[in-house]
């Protein structure tokens, strides 16, 4: 798909999934553009798990309960290891903030839906239970499990604010309102 | 281009860029990319402003010099607006992280080399400088510039970390090395 396609296609698909599975080779298509993302201080500090199948989603959907998680076929989950940094500065929001807009890219380019699921691991022992689940080492963050699949539904997309709303030529328009 | 062209094309341009003019329209098109982010809340916080030629970056490298914005014949800084959160969390960097990895995708699907530009401004002092030059609102914050350019060398890819070592399947091998 082009990439503008892709970037005003890409959506947050916030309803259920179709059960069909999706194929290994476009999960593995979609870890591969997440860990092409940009990285400060090239620490690379994000690192994906592959929940292939409802099997592997399961076990995480009894820690939270979300509609994304427990009707997709599939989902990458996404940590990051704060041992990886390589200087004083940490950028494990950057990195895994844009690693994980380039897996939601990828799935929609692939013609799946997807979502930045974030919220059910704002609960540090929610989190925690997570990452043991998947076997994580100490010191990794599990920040993001991105469900992935056909759409069953819309998908509840939001209204988004207008060009002339958020972008600017040269500056700042003073007064500005 | 091709979604996965672009993803695997883009890199950190750690160079010089070649002084031609980068046409206003791409600019758009790169700052559409950008507002086409996800945004946590849907609080939409991330405000671009495009500098479309050197006058309006030059008064930026007075306040911190670094060889793309020196170089660059037009760039997007980006900004967040504190006060657009919708909620009590707070999704400013996950929000200026996805907004400035699709204006590197859509800068390198154009054919650009582009950089996240963001340690001049880790300075405070220098982020409020240039803020100002800048006549950002109060409670915004200026998080990166992008310089967008065609490149002037071939810009200093680092070398990545396999697949292998970055991602897996169903769960972290154990013992983990």
């Amino acid at each position: 798909m082009d990439f503008f396609e892709a970037v005003n296609s890409r959506y947050s698909h916030k309803e259920a999934f179709l059960p069909g599975a999706v194929p290994l080779e476009h999960l593995e298509q979609i870890a591969r553009a997440g860990i092409a993302a940009p990285s400060g201080g090239n620490s690379q500090c994000v690192r994906l798990v592959i929940l292939p199948d409802r099997q592997s989603l399961r076990p995480l959907c009894d820690i939270s309960p979300a509609i994304g998680l427990e009707t997709a076929p599939a989902a990458i989950a996404l940590f990051t290891d704060s041992s990886a940094q390589t200087g004083p500065l940490n950028f494990e929001m950057e990195d895994y903030a844009a690693a994980c807009e380039n897996m939601l890219l990828a799935a929609t380019a692939l013609g799946y839906a997807a979502l930045w699921l974030d919220s059910p691991y704002f609960d540090k022992e929610k989190e925690r239970a997570a990452s043991a689940l998947l076997n994580a080492p100490e010191g990794y963050t599990l920040r993001v499990v991105l469900p992935v699949g056909l759409p069953d539904g819309p998908g509840g997309r939001r209204k988004k604010l207008g060009y002339e709303r958020r972008v600017y030529l040269k500056r700042f328009p003073a007064p500005f309102a």
